[in-house]
């Protein structure tokens, strides 16, 4: 009842939350979720700005499923090539086995 | 150190949180965690009430580590065919290989 | 475009977090990310504490890309072995694809 998926991790900086949904938006992925972040060090290290009292500060972790892995790397590669000159985060993959069903479908 | 076991992940609405946390429970599994989330898309597209404000809404992630992939499956399907005819919700499953422990093995 | 890596995951009480971050540190991985959670059962029961009114409790997801499987395991080792006598918790670890990119390189 599961079919083969990708699932795209891109944790960053939340001021660019917009561009990268809309970078998966145009990609034809139409279903994402976003889930507040904390860290620290060289996975989010904050390119500019007043640091926080604590060292940490309020990132974003954007996850979305796509039915195929080339999807999945366009969608990294744009994020990568638009933001990370500029803005600290990660990407990366990884697959998963998604229910099939029509209505709930990767995008 | 590891041994294989099967995350499952539950994106959808908070409000059946309850009811999918039973199903979850129902299946022989008593841990698991809930993140806050937003969305947006075929994701989490809101299935009925007000819109919020800013187009996001409050969702949540359910994952659960389990030790064999059937019941990870049995907990999908059942979810699937309880709710997400009337809630938006994807649910997915992954392999992973969690620190085998007698005190902290999965459900 | 993309490097094999491994994602250590940690979800533990809130109250070890430093100790934890130090962990994963200590074993020359400068980046990481912080979900807040909640949680009940086996994976997340509370060790000690007042218990609170709804039956949950906040925790943490704490998640970090290591370039190899190797430091991976060590740092849920000593999580385990410093940690999880007292606190519960429960660590696992999954295969990623991360963005190849000597900016972003996975610790």
């Amino acid at each position: 009842m599961t079919q083969p998926a990708t699932k795209v991790v891109i944790v960053t900086e939340e001021v660019i939350l917009k561009g990268i949904v809309n970078i998966i938006e145009n990609a034809g992925v139409h279903g994402y979720t976003v889930l507040a972040a904390r860290g620290k060090g060289s996975h989010n290290m904050r390119s500019g700005g007043e640091p926080s009292v604590s060292g940490n500060f309020t990132n974003v972790q954007i996850e979305a499923i796509v039915s195929d892995r080339e999807t999945g790397e366009r969608i990294v590669d744009e994020v990568a090539n638009k933001y990370f000159k500029n803005y600290a985060g990660i990407v990366y993959l990884t697959e998963v086995e998604v229910l099939r069903s029509e209505k709930f479908k990767p995008g």
